[in-house]
């Protein structure tokens, strides 16, 4: 999508060096486009530990680069036992993100058994490529398959501007292109629909005032931040067409993990008759898992993320904390929306309702 | 209550010198206890408007002696007309806020016909102390209805400690002392009950997370400050027996107009069956509203409040940006939540089924 008018990928080789893999440090958007050049694989587990790369399929794909530079910088002394070193290095940097531990194995699979050293480089930096193409070309789909969605209801509100709801950032820096929830509203976009889209600000770290609100702006895309508690209102008021978020991990049953809040404005378009989708690669579905709230492990995160929250004073990006000192905070990552409140899921591979048999038959569907 | 561990009103005459109104400036809370003098009626408009005091009661109360300032420092050319003025000038400061104007008519109705000017200065501090006693007993007979309730879940689960959740500030700080929805919770305490509270961080001002946090810290009741996206999943969690909110307008019929974010809460409630309390003196009450969603106005304030973020940077109070420079942002104050999710009312006359019946009954008690 577009920084400045210009197409990037959030993640990509350098030009003219294969040894570099360049990334946007997302801790300072939107005040600042930082790009950091990953040169080793600490480099790349530092990326994903301290969040300059964030969001399921981003953190995957930057895994799987971060297998290539690995192996790239000791082809001197490459034993199999390092390749598996490597590979629980890096999953140790966030333990809880599915598509890193699907990365790093699919890269230690294919490479274990190979001879040469130059074959496996070339394998792990193939693999990698590839995995960056197949997240995008899932979010094209996601795009696609959901842009129908907003179309049948611009047709049925004669052409008048579609309001969508959208909570943290499952847009295109989560991933590489596109987005998961944001895909179907920059394919609107490209239809020439007309869209604008409520912005949860999304505490504590505000991925949506920041990130979602920063990538909607350098796209042309109308967008208003409210803050997490507006969405309520909104939809009592009639001014939400639907709402679309991404998931982090969704049972077979159709239970969906996503940020902390999302349960909230699922209850409330619920209560208001207001279509609620998650948008989604079928690659966050859990077959082994099937009630969410008993069986997907909630997220604790530092609580500091609640007390403190960072902004620009005087052109710095500066830390002021918003609590009394002394006062205890909890700081939860996730919460459950339970099946009955999707309407439905939007996956690469087609409009799925969020239940067993059609989420069993849209895993088994080849595309 | 306790501030320092010396018991404090949020408004009182100086001592030794009833010229003087003294308030706490509360947009310094948490992060310092400023006192501000008030002496005379531009002082009290100031402080109302630029919201050193907020809450119903507190700005009514305020209102009252903003009256009195003005009389009194116009002893020697106080006319009707300028009395008229006055009461105009101080509706102004909030024009939205009910008790206002309850306040200022009040002094204005008692005293327009009064002959001497200093019958006239008495009897508007006189009313002015009274309301301000009548504000008290409001909100301690509010703690002790509403303690009934919390004891009762208390023996049911073999006096575990009894996790409340709260949102925005309906504290102390909004009234003169026990506050509203906080009330039953400082009630708890001097019973020897053991109460946590789950404090809402209450964007876009973090009334929750600046004010609520701080006056249960400074009155020693365990609590835990949390965004406001989490109190769904605390509730699928088991970790809220009740939850207690204020209300600023209540209709007839039940609908609670209360700070924005209320209504999800209360959905989430209903959605896992915890009790769903709303605390409100029956000032608030509007007999002339039946259906909050069409009826009562939603104030809008100012988009900076979502955009920009106060806090402490250095030991100074900064304001950061916390969204992109060019974004939009809407800031609306408050939400309704629909009668049918409210378990019942607290009031200073009792505790009340949300209904016209029960409620109509509740209004023609004398208490």
């Amino acid at each position: 999508m577009l920084i400045n008018k210009k197409q990037f990928h959030t993640i990509w080789l350098k030009e003219n060096n294969c040894n570099i893999v360049q990334i946007i440090d997302q801790r300072a958007l939107p005040f600042e486009l930082k790009i950091v050049d990953l040169k080793t694989i600490d480099d790349v587990f530092y990326a994903i530990r301290e969040m300059l790369v964030r969001g399921a399929p981003l953190i995957g794909v930057t895994a799987a680069y971060g297998m290539y530079l690995g192996i790239l910088n000791s082809k001197d002394n490459l034993s199999n036992n390092k390749i598996i070193q490597f590979a629980k290095y890096l999953k140790s940097a966030r333990p809880t993100a599915v598509n890193l531990e699907y990365a790093v194995d699919l890269i230690t699979r294919n490479i274990i058994s190979l001879k040469s050293n130059k074959e496996k480089i070339n394998i792990a930096l193939e693999l990698a490529n590839k995995l960056k193409e197949k997240e995008i070309l899932a979010s094209k789909k996601i795009g696609e398959y959901g842009v129908k969605i907003i179309e049948d209801i611009y047709k049925k509100n004669n052409n008048k501007t579609i309001n969508i709801l959208t909570h943290c950032n499952a847009g295109w820096l989560a991933c590489i292109d596109y987005g998961t929830a944001t895909a179907p509203i920059y394919k609107a976009k490209e239809k020439g629909i007309n869209v604008h889209v409520w912005v949860d600000e999304t505490r504590p770290r505000n991925q949506g005032g920041k990130l979602t609100a920063w990538e909607l702006e350098q796209n042309n895309i109308p967008h208003t931040i409210i803050s997490d508690n507006t969405g309520g209102l909104l939809m009592q008021k009639g001014m939400v067409d639907l709402v679309i978020v991404g998931s982090d991990r969704t049972t077979i049953t159709g239970d969906v993990a996503n940020k902390i809040g999302t349960y909230l404005k699922a209850l409330a378009a619920f209560d208001n008759n207001i279509p609620f989708y998650v948008a989604l690669p079928t690659s966050t579905i859990d077959p082994d898992i099937s009630d969410g709230i008993t069986e997907i492990p909630i997220e604790e995160r530092n609580s500091d993320e609640v007390k403190y929250m960072e902004g620009l004073y005087n052109n710095k990006i500066t830390k002021v904390l918003v609590t009394p000192q002394n006062s205890n905070a909890l700081n939860y990552g996730f919460d459950i929306t339970p099946a009955k409140y999707v309407t439905a899921l939007i996956t690469e591979k087609g409009i799925c309702k969020a239940n067993k048999n059609n989420i069993t038959k849209t895993l088994a569907k080849n595309e």
